[in-house]
C-alpha cells in the first residue's frame, strides 16, 4: 500500500501514525519517545523492502509501533500491551511481518546474521535488516554481531538510529565517537569529494610521493577512517532519519550494495509530541497508570524507596558505589548519581561489564551496589558466578521489576532471578515485602552479609508495613492454624488478607536463601502446607523449601503454587497474580480447597 | 630483583622461564603455547611496575605462567594444576601479585577499570595494567570495558597481546583489522613522520587549503584514524612484544601517559618450543595424561564422538548447522567444519552472540547445534531464554566438559549447567553415560524433542556401554533391592559398580529434565533413596526430585549427595569425585550407611 504512496502521502501518514501512537500510548501506557522518533523510518523501511519476504530485525523494539501499525495492526494496537492486544515489542508470533522477538537489548545484529545465513543456506536472495539504538550499541553483544557480519557477501543492512541516548543519557567512548560523527556534515558525501580531490589533483599525488614510505598509511587513514569501514562496513550517513525523502533514498542506495553496510541516521527521541522532545527520559516508557493518572499525586515506588536508601547508606559510608545499566532513572539512583557523582557508575547497556566492574571495585574495599531489573540481570549470570563469587567478593544486588511486570510481556518478567542466582555458592537473598523490609535488607546486606547479597523488590508503588527484624515472621490465624502458607515479597500481605479467611496460618519468608533453618522448624509442626511463590517454580524457594522438609523427615501435604515451566505473556500485573492464584482470591481458594481435604 | 638486571641477564631469564614453563607443563599438563609467546611480557611488566601495589590483570590468564614464577611460586610451580599446588589461572587467594581471578575470557578490563576506579576514590596512585589477547577481544564484554575505560583521565594500560589467534584460529572484523595492523609498520611511528611531514612542508598546508570543507576531516581522518583512537586511546603499535627491549621501552612510554593507552604487542604463540610454534592450536592446552602418555594410542573423547556424530547427522539432515565460540577443535567440530564450510560458524569467543544467531538460524527453519563448554555455556542464560525459548525455536546444546574437569579449577566446573537451564521453560536435557546414549540422546534432541534440547557429557574419554532405549534405565541388585540409587551422566558406572557391593537397585536417567512421571513412579516403591548428582545441589535433579516425591505422597528417607553451595578447585577428577562420594566407594559407602540405618 505504501508503495503507492506520493511523497506527499507518505508524509501525512507519518503525521496520522504519530497522531495515533499518542493518543494509544496515553491510554494504554507504552514507549512513547523512541517511537514518535523512528515514524519515518519505519515508513521508508516498508516503502523500500517488502515484508514478510524481507525481514527487519528491531533491536529492543520500542522503535517498531509505527512498523505495527502499518502492517496490518492498525485496531489491535488500541490495545497495545493489554491482555490479547498487542505486544510491546515485536513478535512472530503476533504478525509474520515481525521477524524476531525483542525485548533485551543488542541482539538484532546477530538475529538478523542467522536469518541472512540461513537465507544463504537455503539460497534465497530476500534483504535483512536490523534497527538497532546507539543505546543498544553499548552492549557487547551488539559488537560480536557486528564482529561477526562483517565478512558477509550479501546485502546487510544494519540502520543505527542515533537518538543521542540509550534510556538514560548515553556515555562512553562509542557514544563519543558518534556524537562526533554527528556533528560532521554528510560523512560519505565529504568523504568522496577528498578521495576525487587527491586522485585529481596533483596535491594528493605529491602527498603519496613526499612522504616516504607511507602511502599504505596515508591510504589506509583517509579511505578507512571510519570504525565501522574499519570493522569492513560501508557507512552511509549521517543523514536525517526524520527526513523521509532523505531515508529513503539512503535505503535505495544500501539496497544495491552487495555487501553489509550501515546506514547512520539521527531521529529525534519523541518527535512531534514537544513534552516527549523536550524530556525524552520521563517519556520513554509510560505505564498505564502513569498515562491515565499523570496530573494526580504520585505514590513512592520501590525503585523510589530503594534508591533514596542507598543514597542514605552512602551518606554515611565512604565505600559504597552505585553501578548502574542504563537505569539511573528507573532503578531510583538519580538521588545518588547526582550527589556522588565519583561513585556513580553508569556504564550503558551493559550489565555484563557492570558486574565484573563491580568485582574490580570490590577488590579494592569498596562496597558497589548495581542496581538492575531482574529481567536484564540474566544477562550477568556468569559474571556473578565468575567475577563476584568465586573470590568471595562483598557486592549488592539491587534487583528491581522482580516478580510479574504486567505489560511489558515474557521478555521483561522477573520471574527468573531467584532460581538463576540461588545456583551461586555463597549468595544471601532478600525478598522484602514492604517499604521497611525494603530497608531492613539493605542494610542486612551491606553490613550484615559477606559475600553478594541480593535484595529483590517489585514493579510499583511500595506499601507500609511492620518491619521483621528476624529473617521470617510467623503470624498465626485466630484459631489455631489448620494449614500452612508459607510466602515472600509482594504477595505476603495477599497470603494475610487470605489467612483472615481461611484458618491458615503464614509465615513469611524476608531472607529467602539460604533458607533459615528455624523457619523450616516452624513449617514441620504443621500437617498441610502450600508455598506460594510468585516466581518460576523450577529452582525456586518453593522446591528447596520442600526438600529440606523431605530430608527433615517431615511427612504431610506439600504443595507449590507458582509458575510452572511457561513464559507470562503481557496483562495487567493483577490479572498475572490472579490466574496464578497468587492473589487474595487465588491464595483463599487453594487454601480452602486443602484444608478442606482429607 | 628483576628491577636490578641487566638487559642480557634478563633475556637469559626470559630463556630459563622458557625451558622451566615447558618442563613443567609436560609433566602436569597446562596452557603451553600461549605461556611461551608472553615470557618476555611478563618480565617486562615486572621490570616497569612493581606488584602487589600495581594491579595486573591477565585474561583468562593462560598468559600467566611466567608471572607466577617470578612473583615468588617458582618452586610451587612444579605443582601446576595440581591439589593443592598453584592454579592454572590468577588468583588473589594464592597470591597477592594476582590482581583478580582470570577464567573466562573478554573480563580483564571490567575489571581493571573497577580497580582503577577504587584507587581513584581512595587517592591510590597505582598503575592498572590489563593483559587481554586478540582471541578475547572477539568477546563483548571486552569491548563494553573498552567503551567504559576510554574516558579515563588517568593512566591506565591495556595490552592487546596478538598472536593471530585466539584458541582455534580467529575471526571476524576485528581479527581482520588488527591483521591489517600488524603488517603495516609500526604505527605510532610512521604516523608520527606523517603529521610531521604535512605541518613542516608545504603539501600538508595546501592540502588543507585546496581541498575546500574537508580540513576537518582529513585532520580527523589522519590523526583519528585507528579504531582504538576513534574509541579514545591512545595507541602504542604494533612491537615485537618476543623482544624485549622494545616491550620494556614502550611500556615505559605507557607508563608516563595520564589518559587510557593501548599497547599493541605481536607475539609469538608457543615461542621458543618448536613443535607449539608450527601447532599452538593442538598445543593450546595439554592434560595431563596427554602431557604424559603423549606417544601412546588415545582412546576417543566424547567430544570426538560428539562431533563425528553431528556430521552423521548432518549429511542425512541439510537444516543441521554447526555453531561454535572458538572451540571447534575442542568440542569436535573440525570434521563438520571441513565438510560443511556453509553450515559451519565459529563465531570467536562470543557465546552471546552464537546462541542469538543460532536463533536466526532457527527461526528459518534449520537446526543449529551449538557446542560449547558447560562453563561458558553460563555466558548466555539470558540470550538461551529470550532468543531461543520465548519463540519455542528448535535449536540444539552440545554441552561438552560438564561435570567436574579436574586440573581447570573452580572457574571451568561443568556444574551449573543443569540447574541454570532447568529453570527455562520448555527445555529438555539429556545426560547420557557412555557413547551409545550420547548418540541416541542427540538423535532425539533433533528429532524427538521441538524445543530447546540441551545434551551434556563430560570431558574424557569416552565409555562404552548399552543404550537405553527408555529415557531411564532400572537396574535390580541381585537380591530385592533393599534402597534406591538415582543418578545420571557419567557417575551411573559407579553407581552400577557400587549396586553389586551392597543391596541397592540403580535408577539412571539418561532424560533427567523434565523428570520423567514413570521414573518417580517407581522411585516410590523403595523406602530409602539417594540421589547422586555430579553437579550443584541447588536447582540441580535431586531437588526436582524429591520435590516430585514429597508432592505424590511419598513417605521415606531422601538424600542428594551434590555439591553443597561450593566451589570446587583444581585437583584429578577422580580425586574430585571421591571427595563429594560420588565415584563407587563413595556411593558404595553412602549405600551402606543409609541401608543400615533403621
Amino acid at each position: 500500500m505504501i508503495k503507492k504512496l506520493s511523497l506527499g502521502e507518505m508524509e501525512q501518514l507519518c503525521s496520522e501514525l504519530r497522531s495515533y501512537i499518542i493518543e494509544v500510548v496515553y491510554g494504554t501506557g507504552g514507549h512513547l519517545a523512541s517511537s514518535l522518533g523512528t515514524v519515518e523510518l519505519c515508513v521508508a523501511l516498508h516503502r523500500v523492502f517488502s515484508t514478510p519476504d524481507d525481514k527487519i530485525v528491531f533491536d529492543v523494539g520500542h522503535q517498531a509501533y509505527a512498523h505495527k501499525i502499518i502492517t496490518g495492526r492498525y485496531k489491535d494496537f488500541r490495545r497495545l500491551r493489554t491482555e490479547n492486544g498487542i505486544s510491546g515489542f515485536p513478535r512472530p508470533d503476533e504478525s509474520l511481518h515481525d521477524a524476531f522477538i525483542a525485548g533485551h537489548a543488542s541482539t538484532s545484529i546477530s538475529a538478523a546474521l542467522g536469518i541472512a545465513k540461513a537465507m544463504e543456506i537455503k539460497g534465497e536472495k530476500n534483504y535483512v535488516i536490523s534497527v538497532i539504538g546507539d543505546g543498544a550499541l553499548t552492549g557487547g553483544e551488539a559488537y560480536e554481531g557486528l564482529n561477526n557480519a562483517s565478512k558477509l557477501k550479501r546485502n546487510f543492512i544494519v540502520i543505527l538510529n542515533d537518538n543521542e541516548m540509550s534510556i538514560s543519557k548515553n556515555s562512553g567512548a562509542v557514544a563519543s565517537y558518534l556524537s562526533q560523527m554527528r556533528s560532521s556534515t554528510k560523512y560519505y558525501e565529504t568523504k568522496k569529494r577528498v578521495k576525487d580531490a587527491l586522485s585529481k589533483s596533483a596535491i594528493g599525488r605529491e602527498l603519496s610521493k613526499s612522504v616516504s614510505g607511507t602511502k599504505e598509511l596515508v591510504k589506509f587513514a583517509i579511505f578507512q577512517s571510519n570504525i565501522f569501514e574499519n570493522l569492513g562496513y560501508k557507512y552511509l550517513g549521517p543523514i536525517d532519519g526524520n527526513d523521509l525523502a532523505e531515508t529513503i533514498d539512503t535505503l535505495n542506495v544500501a539496497k544495491q550494495l552487495q555487501e553489509p553496510c550501515i546506514i547512520h541516521i539521527k531521529t529525534k527521541k519523541g518527535k512531534g509530541y514537544l513534552p516527549a522532545e523536550q524530556n525524552s527520559g520521563e517519556y520513554h516508557g509510560l505505564s498505564k497508570r502513569q498515562a491515565i493518572v499523570k496530573c494526580t499525586e504520585k505514590k513512592e515506588s520501590y525503585s523510589e524507596i530503594a534508591g533514596k536508601y542507598l543514597l542514605e547508606l552512602a551518606d554515611k559510608d565512604e565505600r559504597i558505589c552505585g553501578v548502574t545499566a542504563a537505569m539511573k532513572y528507573a532503578t531510583g539512583l538519580q538521588f545518588f548519581a547526582k550527589k556522588y557523582k565519583s561513585r556513580f557508575f553508569d556504564v550503558g547497556i551493559a550489565e555484563e561489564h557492570a558486574v565484573t566492574f563491580a568485582g574490580g571495585l570490590a577488590s579494592q574495599g569498596m562496597i558497589p551496589v548495581f542496581c538492575v531489573y531482574s529481567t536484564f540481570l540474566q544477562r550477568c549470570y556468569d559474571q556473578i558466578l565468575h567475577d563476584l563469587a568465586i573470590e568471595g567478593e562483598h557486592a549488592v544486588l539491587a534487583i528491581d521489576r522482580a516478580g510479574f511486570v504486567g505489560e511489558d510481556g515474557e521478555t521483561h518478567q522477573g520471574l527468573f532471578d531467584v532460581s538463576m542466582l540461588s545456583s551461586i555458592p555463597g549468595i544471601e537473598i532478600f525478598s522484602p515485602s514492604n517499604e521497611s523490609e525494603l530497608k531492613s535488607s539493605f542494610y542486612k546486606a551491606f553490613y550484615k552479609c559477606k559475600g553478594i547479597a541480593a535484595v529483590r523488590y517489585p514493579k510499583g508503588d511500595a506499601v507500609m508495613g511492620y518491619s521483621a527484624d528476624n529473617d521470617y515472621y510467623l503470624k498465626h490465624c485466630k484459631n489455631n492454624g489448620k494449614a500452612l502458607i508459607i510466602t515472600y515479597g509482594r504477595i505476603s500481605r495477599y497470603a494475610f488478607e487470605a489467612a483472615e479467611k481461611t484458618d491458615a496460618d503464614v509465615l513469611q519468608m524476608v531472607k529467602i536463601f539460604p533458607i533459615v533453618e528455624k523457619s523450616v522448624e516452624i513449617a514441620e509442626k504443621y500437617k498441610k502446607i502450600v508455598f506460594f511463590e510468585e516466581g518460576i517454580q523450577s529452582g525456586g524457594i518453593g522446591e528447596k523449601f520442600g526438600m529440606e522438609l523431605l530430608k527433615s523427615g517431615w511427612r504431610g501435604k506439600y504443595e507449590i503454587k507458582a509458575v510452572f515451566n511457561k513464559f507470562v505473556s503481557y496483562s495487567d500485573t493483577d490479572k498475572q497474580l490472579a490466574e496464578y492464584e497468587l492473589d487474595k482470591n487465588g491464595i483463599i481458594k487453594i487454601m480452602g480447597e486443602i484444608i478442606g481435604e482429607n
